[in-house]
Order: C-alpha cells, then sequence, then structure tokens
C-alpha cells in the first residue's frame, strides 16, 4: 500500500515534468523528451502514452529530431480535451470564457446586468446559467472542463472560496464557490489579480517585465507581478489600487474612506449617470470639451495614485486595463504629466504607462489560465483521479 | 586545473552546509553535523578544521550527544574573529557599528552633524574617519572585519556602490563605496532598507509575520519583509513612503511633488527650528499642548499614507521605528485611528502598529548583519580567498 502510494507520486511527478517539457519546448519526440527529462525511453513512452490518452497530449507526424537528423514522432500539448472555466462577477456584467490546455481561448460570454440592484442570491444564480450553457457548449466543441475561477471585485478568501468584502456590491462574507454549486472545482480570486495573470498570460504580460496591472471598472483595482507571479501580499489583499488616498477630504467612498481614487476615476465617477463606456468614447473621438476635462481629472487622479505606487512598489511599467484601456488616449497623458512631475527628479527612470493588450476579459482569461498552470503543474492530480 | 576549480567548488558549498548547520542549530557534535548534513565524518572534521582555523568555529567542550547519550566535543559558530561593519549616511548624523559572526553588536558610534552643510567628499571622509577608528578599535577586539555596508537616505544602485538620489542631502549620483576608499569591500544600500533588515535580525522582527517597517528621520522610508526577505521592487526602490502622497495639493517637498508624507511627518515638519528630538519627547512628557497637535498632524498623515501602504503591500504588521520609536506614545493614537477609519469596513483585520526595538542603530545594525547573512552563506568566498 505504502509502495503503491508512493509508486503513484512518483508517477505524478513524472507526467507533471513531461507534460511541463512539451508545455515550455514541445512538438519534442518521444526520445528528445527522455533527454531533457532524464527519464527512460520506456518511461518516456508510459507517459506519454497516459497523457495522450487524458487527451493531454498528440502526436505531431514525423519529425526530424534536431542534429541526429534520425525522424521521430514528435508530441505536442493538445487542447482539444481538457479546459478551463473562467467567470467573474462585477458590478455591471458577468462573465465567462473558456480556455483550453493549450491556453487558447475557446469561448467567451458577457452579459451586461446591473449587479448592485440584485441579491447575491440572484447575482450567483445568474453567474450560474451562464457557466451552465458554457459547460455544455464547450462539451459540444469535445472540451471537457476540469475547473473553474470566480473573479470578484473585492478582497476574497481563496481557502473557503468566499469574497470578503466587495464594498460596490454592497456584499460582506459571501461563500460564492459553494453557493455557485458547479459540477466541477471552483475557486475563486481577486479580479484585479486574476486581470494581472490574464495579462501575463493572454497580453502584452511576459514582455513588460515587472509589471502593475491597473482594472479599470465601477472599482479600481490592481495586480503586481514579480517575476512573473502575482504578489498577494500576506493575507492575498495587496493592490487595493481603488482604496489608496488621493485627497484626504474627498468626496465619501463606499469602503468608509474618504478621497479615495476610486471616486475619481472609477467608472461612476467618469460616466455622467445615463451614458455608457461607448457613449463616452464617442464624445471624446468629437472632442466634446466636457467628456475630455473629466478624462483628465480621472487621469491626474489616477497620476497620484500611481506616483505612490510606484514609490511603494517600483514596477518597470504600468498597464492601463479595463475602461482604461479604451479611455487611454485621454487618461494616460495626464497620468503620465503628474507621475513625471512627482518622480522625474527622485527616479532614474519613471515606469511607463502603456495600454492592455487583452482589455474587458482579463479577468475571466487569467482566471482560466490560473487553472490550466495548475493542470499543468499536476496533470497527476487530474489523470490519476477516480473517473465518475 | 579544472578538476582543482570543481574541488573547491565543492569544498566552498560544503563549508557553507557546515556552518549554515552551525549557525542554525548549533552547537553540534561533529557525529551530529555529519548525520545533518549527509557529509561523511572525515569530511566534517575537515571542514571544521578549516572553520576553526578561519575562527569561524571553535569547540565548546563536551556534550552529551542527543539521544544516544555518547559524551561528543560540540562545535558552535564563533563570534571571537570575523565581523562586519555597518554604515549609515543620513542627513543630521553618522553613524557606524560592528557585529560579530555570531550577530552580536560589538561596537557602536554615532555623530551629530549637519550632512546638508557639508559637501559630499566633506562627509564621506568623516564617515571614512569614522570608520577607520572603528576597524581600530575592533582589531584591538580581535576581531577581522570581512566586509561593510553603507546606509543612504535614498534610492541606490548597488552594483556600482552609488546613491542616485538623497533629495534631503541635494545628492545626485554620488559614488559613495568608491569615494569611502576603506581598506575592505564595501557595498551600498537604503537606509530605510536596512533598518527592516535590523529590525528583522536584531529586534523582534522574526515574530511579526511580514511586516513593513518604517525609518523617521528628516526623510521616511520603509522596507517591506516578505517571508524573511526585503521586497525591492524591480530596481531597488520600492518603500519610498516618504514621498506617499497625502494631499495633492499640500506644501512642496525636495523631491519635486507636493503634500507628500515626509512634509507633514518628517522631523523637520515636527520639530520647530532649534529644537532636537529629546526637546520635542521633554515637552511631550510634559504635556505640552502645541507638541501633543504636532504629534497628532503627523500621525493623522502617516495613518493616511500607512492606509495606502496597506491598501498596496497588505502586511502584517507595522514597525514604527526611528524617531516615531520615542514619538510612539503620542504618534501612534492618531495613526491608527486614521487606518481603522478608512480600512476597517474593507479588511478582516487592520494591520497592528508596533514600535520598533532596534531604534536608532536599526540602519547600520541590518547592514553589518546583511554581510553577515553573507559571509555565513559562502564562507568560501571568505575563507579561500588569497591572504593578504
Amino acid at each position: 500500500m505504502a509502495q503503491a502510494l508512493r509508486h503513484d507520486a512518483m508517477r505524478a511527478g513524472n507526467l507533471a515534468v513531461v507534460l511541463g517539457a512539451l508545455d515550455r519546448d514541445g512538438p519534442l519526440t518521444r526520445a528528445a523528451l527522455a533527454e531533457a527529462t532524464g527519464l527512460t525511453k520506456t518511461t518516456v513512452s508510459k507517459l506519454v502514452a497516459d497523457l495522450i490518452d487524458a487527451g493531454m497530449a498528440v502526436e505531431s507526424g514525423a519529425v526530424r529530431d534536431g542534429e541526429r537528423g534520425r525522424p521521430g514522432v514528435a508530441v505536442h500539448l493538445s487542447g482539444h480535451r481538457v479546459a478551463a472555466l473562467g467567470l467573474e462577477i462585477n458590478v455591471d456584467y458577468l462573465a465567462g470564457c473558456v480556455v483550453d490546455l493549450s491556453r487558447t481561448a475557446r469561448l467567451f460570454r458577457t452579459q451586461a446586468v446591473d449587479n448592485r440592484a440584485a441579491s447575491p442570491e440572484d447575482v450567483i444564480a445568474g453567474l450560474r446559467d451562464l457557466a451552465i450553457s458554457m459547460l455544455a457548449d464547450a462539451a459540444g466543441h469535445g472540451l471537457s472542463v476540469a475547473g473553474g475561477i470566480v473573479a470578484l471585485p473585492g478582497p476574497v478568501d481563496r481557502s473557503t472560496g468566499t469574497v470578503h468584502s466587495a464594498p460596490n456590491l454592497g456584499w460582506r462574507d459571501v461563500p460564492v464557490a459553494d453557493a455557485l454549486a458547479l459540477p466541477l472545482p471552483v475557486l475563486v480570486d481577486n479580479e484585479a489579480n486574476l486581470a494581472a495573470l490574464g495579462e501575463l498570460w493572454f497580453g502584452s504580460g511576459a514582455a513588460l517585465g515587472d509589471f502593475l496591472h491597473v482594472s479599470g471598472e465601477i472599482g479600481i483595482g490592481a495586480g503586481l507581478v514579480v517575476d512573473g507571479a502575482l504578489f498577494r501580499g500576506a493575507h492575498g489583499y495587496a493592490g487595493e489600487l481603488g482604496h489608496v488616498v488621493v485627497s484626504p477630504d474627498g468626496p465619501a467612498c463606499r469602503c468608509g474612506g474618504t478621497g479615495c481614487l476610486e471616486r475619481y476615476a472609477g467608472q461612476d465617477a467618469l460616466l455622467p449617470a445615463g451614458e455608457d463606456l461607448a457613449g463616452l468614447v464617442a464624445r471624446l473621438r468629437a472632442g466634446d470639451p466636457s467628456a475630455v476635462a473629466a478624462c483628465e481629472r480621472a487621469g491626474s487622479a489616477l497620476g497620484i495614485a500611481l506616483t505612490t505606487a510606484v514609490n511603494l512598489l517600483d514596477p518597470d511599467t504600468i498597464v492601463l486595463g479595463g475602461i482604461f484601456a479604451p479611455l487611454f488616449p485621454w487618461v494616460s497623458g495626464p497620468a503620465e504629466a503628474t507621475m513625471h512631475r512627482r518622480l522625474g527628479q527622485i527616479r532614474a527612470r519613471v515606469p511607463a504607462l502603456v495600454v492592455s493588450q487583452v482589455g474587458a476579459d482579463a479577468a475571466p482569461l487569467g482566471g482560466a489560465g490560473q487553472v490550466i498552470q495548475r493542470i499543468i503543474a499536476d496533470p497527476g492530480a487530474h489523470l490519476l483521479a477516480p473517473q465518475p
């Protein structure tokens, strides 16, 4: 029994080594895999067969095997079966996406809805409907969804699947993962954290060095990526940029404070009542002075909060995402001017502001991407689990 | 030749393994060291002999060897020969300390001087005199100082030993390490970073979890310790708390910005012209209303900056050091009240403010401690280097 357990642990470790090599360097022949991993060819062949059976790898046909020139059959990571679900509850929309094991986004769904007007139960029921219909669509594409993550606009407790506080929704301690009751393992994470990971894996993240990704929504969050991983802080609550103090005597914020960045640069501060983002962008394109002035006010406040963030966090680059992506041409200039005025003398270099390459889907993509990372890091947990 | 190099590298690695075990778990017998490290008893005996010759280890006499009850001679890390020098240039003082290999502080020196009135050359010459006299004292105690670090009040380039900018001194791009020209390897680091490490190794740091250490001087810096290591940011400039924006339209700061924390809570903001810290503390003890009001103003501003720091960095605990240590009873209350008002609703727990256990010597202690860490991590570099 102990020996069997040890054998399973060893096999799980070896599966991860082989799938990791395919993910990083594939396609690879079995011989090249054996060389890269230090495993015997017999072991590699057996592990590859298991990965192919599980739909995680596939043969790509004959290739020349590097320098030796012998033809062989290469194997690559396959996206045709295993997939992950990324979901998001935000203040004025629900969203979801399905990403396959090769990190290709296969399905997107967004639903505009005022979640402030609904109870947590109704919002979660709405997300459940969206998720169930996406799982059905995924099955129609031959995809088996291994797990999901829900992005939430506030600090979460990842171990219990609970959002601790989402002031813009008026939620406190809502056990989202349990309440969702989906037929697959579901975790929760902070929306701004997942959006930063979305930029890292599906946008220009890998080229940016250490970056701070700013998610502008009705709330404003940020995620700091250091050496390719999220900086989460001691309790996972780091990056709450929206409640950085811009002006201590400023307007009251839903968090209980005053003068927080959200009150100057969040979606509600930028959009006149009744106008949507597309309407604002249209007015900006037409050069409407009040729209331009609103973006200048928001951009200057964002510049103050980002000055503070640079002083404390010292990133290489700052990525503006969420609503700040379509508003980038009008918001980034005032923000940069403020940062240069305040940081230019004490820093050799003021971090550049760049626009998100992912935009509105960043958080669900980051969530699904995180599930894919976990599967690739431990395919055995998925593959060796008792099949239902 | 290649084999000799390989042998040296192996020996250096094994020396580090043995010295690391003594540092963590000593005193240990040679037999226990062999068991703990997986090295043969012959190899351990030879390495221990080398460490004893180098003055890094010493026999502590016969002890019972754990469970087996056989008496043996234990070895422990020795502080009697190898030591490190910590130095600090700040706005109104120079400081130095010598710490031995067992992390016992052996010598302290502080010199009050207005470094704003002097040229960088003169300040560095003054620090050189202080260092040379401390090296002579150390030699008188039988200590051989292996290296030093200079703490500087601004962002530094550690690779070139240069302080990039120290606005409170009016310095830009001063090559401090080279200019100091001491007869030992000298590095530079940011004062606030080293003070955080000083608290970690010589204060209550290890018990605090992830903590933010605030260094109040004429400037205000902070160092974030995560998992026992400094969070430095992409360019080593993280933790510039003094230039966090408290109120964007506030008074002009030497950094080029306005309304920075330093202008509300730095030493110059707290002390009326001509008064020193001891005078202020005396007035506070006597209940002088203007002194109390000054600390309330400073504490509230500190509370705003720390609210922002908690939102972005999410530490477990915040340690107030430098001038905030003697002023803790008068500054911490207003700061905590501000933080609770602004963070209480969105955080399950607002980080506690605690007073530094190291105080004014934190930065030089952290610097010397960092040199000691390096020697213990690689004693071979010190021990195998050609002796002069």
